[in-house]
């Protein structure tokens, strides 16, 4: 199977790419190193990417960010670091891949637990995780030619846990290795609109 | 209790201030009729409004578009205008009235059924609401003085079923004065971080 992992030099992503490399095909993208680079905020980088490459069985978007703040000091260019990044990013990374899918491919989206649990200054990241998990929901009942779509929603990284372990209090971490098994069910499993919650 | 209805001239909007008027200060604010003018997707334009408005005990948004497409046909314009106006035109309305909100005050705003039930084109309606139901739900947490904030969710108007019943199959329209309670329930109660489902 040929599969496209859009973050694939992430922490997730990276441990995705060990978990398929044996196996698979896999297409590593990233935004400064990797075979391909997109800016997943730009829409001509997207449609350029995806002119680049070909057809492909599954996509897998280990990639997006959001900023933090506290509701009252967020500023709006903050804000739309997340709308930018990390919903539309991944949103037109899906408009775009459709064409390039196999009949029978995936794509598979990240989310993360802060939409379900919030945190101190997780307000931006709340909010643009539970549009991307509802996003997903309706996206699968308008996938053409037998596409499936999920989104994995994972808990603190274990790797992460040095920089941001303070703000997830009582979290217990998991380490990319355990999260990139939920990206492997959506692509090669048989769900459809299942948000993957690792924690 | 003074309150302030952005929207007050649409369907809910007009529906809620006829419940509010006779026991409270109605403040209507439209894009263009009421006491004041906004256009919800500039910040600018939020901003001035705000400062125009002095004081006041109750904020309750009606307003807020999203396009309708499949997610195949929608374009990056039509998803804008849903993050411009329903997301971030809310957003950008409680960011700018915290200040000016009394202590103990409120906030109300809108999402809609299709966040859990989605419908034909109804893609950026479903990430939208989702994500507006999410940001209530974090915001709740960081209410400063006593303020508290909810969303009313309500499904298809029965004052919409000529112009958009068809793509309501098996939904129960509910009439805008019904809606409008729920808004007064949030204005009025002690609830905080709610989401009231009307259906």
């Amino acid at each position: 199977m040929k599969v496209v992992v859009v973050g694939a030099t992430g922490t997730i992503g990276s441990a995705l790419v060990y978990a398929l490399q044996n196996d698979h095909e896999v297409i590593a993208v990233g935004n400064s190193r990797g075979d391909y680079l997109v800016d997943m905020t730009s829409e001509d980088s997207i449609r350029e990417l995806l002119k680049s490459l070909g057809r492909f069985d599954a996509l897998a978007i280990t990639a997006g960010s959001v900023a933090f703040n506290s509701l009252q000091a967020m500023t709006l260019a903050e804000w739309q670091q997340g709308i930018d990044s990390k919903l539309m990013g991944q949103i037109n990374l899906v408009r775009y891949a459709l064409d390039a899918l196999s009949d029978n491919g995936s794509i598979t989206l990240t989310s993360g637990i802060i939409a379900r649990e919030p945190i101190l200054k997780g307000i931006s990241a709340c909010t643009i995780n539970g549009a991307v998990n509802h996003f997903v929901k309706a996206a699968a009942l308008e996938m053409p030619r037998g596409i499936r779509i999920n989104c994995v929603s994972p808990t603190v990284l274990k790797e992460s846990t040095a920089p941001y372990g303070d703000f997830f209090p009582g979290f217990i971490p998991v380490p990319a290795s355990t999260v990139a098994q939920s990206y492997k069910k959506s692509i090669l499993g048989i769900q459809n609109g299942r948000i993957f919650e690792v924690e």
